[in-house]
């Protein structure tokens, strides 16, 4: 049975509850505890970060709008900045698996930002001097503040990692394509011999591919920097003198060093998550591409006896507990796996995008969560995939050559010269009897200079 | 502008249209072909089948409990078993993205039906002696006579089509697998090198995976088989004695050889279309198998001279209109593609089925098209790829056993030996020098007549 | 059994092959009529059209090029601009679902060019004068062209019939916004009651929404312009001199009136189909904005004695077979409907998306169906959206004031007052009393001249 | 810089490594913590616990089979059984994102097992005495064990907590559907007015929906009683006596209660993850039956004075920061995440489903994380849902009633005597002057006797 030494009385309009004494969050936030014992997960630091800069922006607003006293309003900012450092981590307790909309998570700040703040101005954090609501919530409403926080948190993180983890991965395939240009070898289609390509020119449409996403992913996050604050409950800035909204999204830029700007139609923010749900396609897009870029590596590394073997990768660790000696691409497949969960990550969100109601898609917490974590999966992937694997990565001409030469695909420069019926014929008959084109055509006695000029794979590419 | 020669005047609750003089159906399929002009796509055949069972099943009920005199009785039943025999196909025109729960499709029946029974007995279809709503439509409703033609069409199609192609091809690839089991070739895991096994040991898990899709999706689509008729709008059954039921399930059966049941609660038949989202996503599975073997046949037919090229398929068509001689895997490349749609399918479906609200899901249109579409699809393409691909598979030994004493991971049969440390050095050094384990242990003075026996890949499997 | 009448004998790489006497198409397109007996579906008009044009592009240049005699290249653009036209649309008889990378389709308007063109020359089909890889796909391959043709297609059909019809949604948005300002009502958030706001609020977020998307489609297309017309297979340009590229491009943005560029990196263009699958998530995020729009409107239009019922739909077709005089909102539902499709086929693509190997993505056939088909059926959706719904659409204030002075919510105007934790109080009090906050105030003896006024929801929006 | 004092060197086929001093894990281990430094999650401790399960198993077999010396045998089975206990939890420290198949995983565990039990054979980890590969993965491979740990993981999840809370949640729908059976109302399809139902009528088929899912879900898992243990790397059961396989299932079945069985086909097993994506897709359908179930009640919950409220839900939490009194519907909200979440992982193991490349599908990792999660996150919800909310709903009697006698579907009771023709037009009089169809009836002096009691909803359910 708990004592009365370890926890104390709390209210909230449903009535009284008991929270350990000495924490920093309150009535509702308890509840929340109780309510949600789903995942055991917490929504990230970047987002309590993002949380805290928002509260902090609006009691320097409400106080330069006289809405809120110097006194409680500089408590209050204190109490906010040292949320924003981290200090009260261990106080952010909800589920992510929380109330819609997350109602839960803004009284978890609200909570712990108040006692902070009474503490700082009582020396208690029992003193209730700062409301939860009426101070540290002051002007907001959970379904503006909460929205905003996922694109401040998303934006920070894309800033400082994804984006230039992705730059990182289209400079590393750019040197290497360069390095592999001298590389000959034959190209496949469908898995089946095509022409003689350079084994450069695949990575440089690897480097090309990210580069474009790069590009994209950018271009895609722009709605990011729209933040509906003022817009509070529904969109229609209930009890808010005009100056309120430029100035806390001034204050946020401030605080972030990031351009954030007011959306063109409140209302439109408040009812949908709309930029969360795009920059996640274009996210899963760029999974789809990472797919498809590690499964050629994969094929191209695959061997070493029993593949292609045309490039071979750094060895990061032994491959097999039974099979000694092997070693396995691991980071590209790691890298797969972790692509596999962006990609369900979007669909989980495109389920929670279309659940929507009205006024509000209440599904945010959630999407906060997703979408945040995807971020992150991807910047340290990514950046692993790099420096683990990409940069290391080494071709095998011999091998490579090998294959130019034995290619069925070669007849396709004969086509020019003696028609597709022809050159189609040449190829059968070198399949048949397993010699390459050169051979048949000089057990023909085909190889005119002019043919065997236009065979030549060197002079292809 | 329209003659009175081409168009008659219909009538419905939202007043007179014009409807084209032949036309057998009437205004209210006048007005969804004008409303839904989308995809001009149509319900299969399958389906209308399905409807024109269900209207003639109502029929004969309907007059057995008195309900309907024999006259009009009579008349619907031969009107609708001319819709089962297909003789009016060309009268259902209403797309397939049309009003929400298919009332529209059901008014097409209805009135293709009232009209014809009206021919059958006046002489012209336009007496209007049969009414569509209150002699054909009599005791049903949209909703329940929807989706039970969904169940019907469903499981004639499985039953005819789909179960016996799955049953086809596990038999194709159990018999290959036994024609390639004398093969001996390297196993690959993470596309490395590993064990010895046998050709037809792979071949023999391709088989197991479609035996057990078969009985998994035979086992699924049981619940296709509760048909909720008698249902009518919500499941209270309004207006029906409690005699209707029994009877026109059995009806019904009768007509399709197949037994079909009571729902065990009406209300939840009514409220969602859970058995065609169950089966969809046994669908999927399969799709995801059939990739799966598919990518992998791909792989090992890979080459002819750039891939592993450890298996032949037939040759069905040229595979390149500039590169002559190629051929590719043009059957397993088109299943690929076909499970891509079905497992879009699937994704659509589910997407429609967390729409329903309260006593109905409205997207059982789309569901019923995406969900028979799918069947159809899989029916074909397995068929065609037994006949034109799998049963013709060859394995290539010579090749197949090269791999197989060049593999690397030979050296696990020297572990129990001399210790998994000591035999990934002596892998590794192989692999260094390029040679195999045998030629490195022979290079090091190692290859006792133990190890050389351990050793040999023919005693490992 | 076939007559010799009935056919005629058609050679490939293959051997021969009997082809109806009459077919435009040859050997190819009759294996693949053999060999995918699939869905029964042809790729649409908009890709042969797309197909066409590239022809005709082609000999022009090879023509310029001297590659191509003026004789066989001008019967090549005549036949090939009588496909344009869609003369011979029933020539194109592939299966959706055929070889990988649609070798077939493109066989097919190869061999019906050629042999049109031998007919143009010869007056006979029959001649084989013209040759339907050696002139018709002289200095192509499927690779480049049916990735083009994908480019081409789209973008016709998206600046033609997508753009404009969603341009027409956010027009008839904010029209019906703007009429809609005056009615005040309740928003609702989670559901429940929440604070006033105006009924044209509530759609100029919708219209904004649209807009949005506009632009974002717009802009997510560009891509698309970028058609490899001469990187032929892979990407090399193979016997291609460099002025070929420029001139194609020139050429077929001429036919289209579109500006095409050579993409940045020929590798990359033909490794994947990026374009489509960005442009096509593009289309997913519209779908999921419109199921939540048409969903908010079927929530608001419900009733109409049973549900909100705050604004009217237009009547398009009678609503039930079984209940007279039920009217439902067809058109949202079957909004909804083709938004599951078209998320299902996003899925699709993307499951098609990750297959791409190397130096092609085979599955491009189904991609060029799903694709194409989603921006048809959104076209037509949409246009229908605006002129048979959203155009209609009425407020119906009386109940909009209703639910507006009965919320509870109003309380929220009290905060400022009384602090959140008496309004709650207050606020809990009227629900339990199940009278309104204003009567709750009075009972208390607490509506003061300051409460009235802040109380009064006129004022609040 | 690392002092020695703070570390040991360990060493395997790569290389020396330094690893923490105190640290049980080995040389892999590390390598993984310093290659996949990605999540910061590890795989759940239910997975730890049937990895140990599996080590021990594998060692009494290993000693019955006289292949491991009972002194090494038994420490083994004393250190797997401190892992089963959660002794050494803090000791699995590789992120879910590791490499591919779970090698990684692997080694964690035989390092972790072999560290310990060289300290409990000679006193100090550093013994070396037993080895982690040559002693603790004897007999095994990554492949055979991380595959059937996941099996044997999930079932031990499922049997314990998804299971029961599905039968509870079923049971919970069951009584409350029989508490609300008094109460009528009007249905609704389409969200407009139908015909009258009961409440608990609604209800009954909610339960039906769970209670079929508990069956199917239970069907559904079965196959993951298969474990391919002794398969090892590709199911050719290498080096392992015949009598291994059934005893170490035996000693798996002993240890767990559960009645695991040996695959039919070894070689299937080991290439696919066959089971944990079919149980996944049964996730999938119970979470989209969850989003609908509670998305109804979010319905027929709304209000308190603008929506339905039909039906009453436990208060749990205030539901917003800015309106006071405010109660959501918390508990449903957070459902429908979960169920996106789940749906989300379902497509992402999808999407690894179809990564399987010949003998194995390395995806596996990932697999078990989101196939685990998925099933606590669903256990916890739903016990969640039936206690939190589900057993305190309550009906509103008085709403349901009047909504009954208003609907306008009341005039379907008249189609059997006027004809649907006529009823509709009653209907449609009754919804323009806004009057019940009562009225419209008395206005229009039709109110005969029969029809009077025919409209009466009372006698219709």
């Amino acid at each position: 049975m708990q004592s009365s030494n370890q926890y104390r009385i709390e209210r909230d309009s449903l009535g009284e509850i008991k929270v350990p004494k000495t924490a920093y969050y309150g009535a509702q936030t308890q509840r929340a505890i109780d309510n949600f014992q789903i995942s055991g997960k917490r929504l990230p630091k970047s987002f309590i970060k993002a949380q805290g800069i928002i509260k902090a922006s609006a009691a320097v607003t409400n106080m330069e709008l006289e809405m809120l006293s110097k006194t409680t309003g500089e408590a209050i900012i204190k109490a906010a900045e040292e949320v924003i450092q981290g200090k009260w981590d261990d106080q952010f307790v909800v589920d992510i698996y929380q109330a819609g909309a997350g109602t839960s998570q803004n009284m978890n700040i609200n909570e712990v930002i108040a006692h902070r703040a009474s503490e700082i101005l009582d020396g208690t954090l029992e003193s209730h001097r700062v409301h939860p609501n009426d101070h540290v919530n002051l002007t907001q409403s959970t379904n503006d503040t909460f929205h905003a926080a996922i694109h401040i948190a998303a934006l920070e993180l894309m800033n400082q990692q994804l984006l230039p983890s992705i730059k990182d991965l289209h400079k590393a395939l750019e040197k290497i394509s360069i390095e592999l240009m001298p590389i000959r070898k034959s190209g496949r289609t469908h898995l089946h011999d095509a022409v003689p390509m350079r084994l450069g020119q695949e990575f440089s449409a690897y480097a090309e591919t990210i580069k474009t996403m790069y590009e994209h992913i950018q271009a895609t996050a722009d709605p990011l920097y729209e933040i509906g604050l003022g817009g509070n409950a529904i969109g229609t800035r209930m009890n808010l003198p005009p100056a309120y909204i430029p100035k806390i999204i001034k204050e946020v830029s401030n605080r972030t060093n990031l351009p954030f700007r007011e959306p063109p139609n409140m209302f439109q923010f408040m009812q949908n998550t709309n930029a969360p749900i795009r920059t996640m396609l274009a996210l899963k897009e760029l999974s789809i591409h990472l797919i498809k870029i590690t499964s050629d590596l994969r094929l191209l590394a695959s061997g070493p006896r029993t593949g292609l073997a045309e490039i071979s990768l750094p060895s990061v660790q032994p491959g097999s507990t039974i099979m000694p000696g092997k070693v396995n691409p691991a980071i590209l497949e790691m890298t797969h796996m972790v692509c596999c969960q962006v990609i369900g990550y979007e669909a989980a969100i495109a389920t929670a995008g279309i659940a929507g109601q009205l006024e509000i898609n209440v599904m945010m917490p959630f999407i906060a969560h997703a979408f945040l974590e995807s971020i992150e999966l991807l910047s340290n992937t990514i950046s692993t995939l790099v420096t683990k694997c990409i940069s290391g990565i080494q071709g095998n001409e011999e091998i490579c050559n090998k294959y130019m030469h034995e290619s069925l695909a070669l007849v396709t420069a004969l086509s020019p010269i003696m028609g597709y019926d022809r050159a189609a014929e040449i190829g059968k008959q070198a399949d048949e009897k397993n010699i390459t084109i050169k051979q048949i055509l000089q057990e023909k006695n085909l190889l005119t200079r002019e043919i065997e000029k236009a065979l030549n794979p060197e002079g292809m590419v």
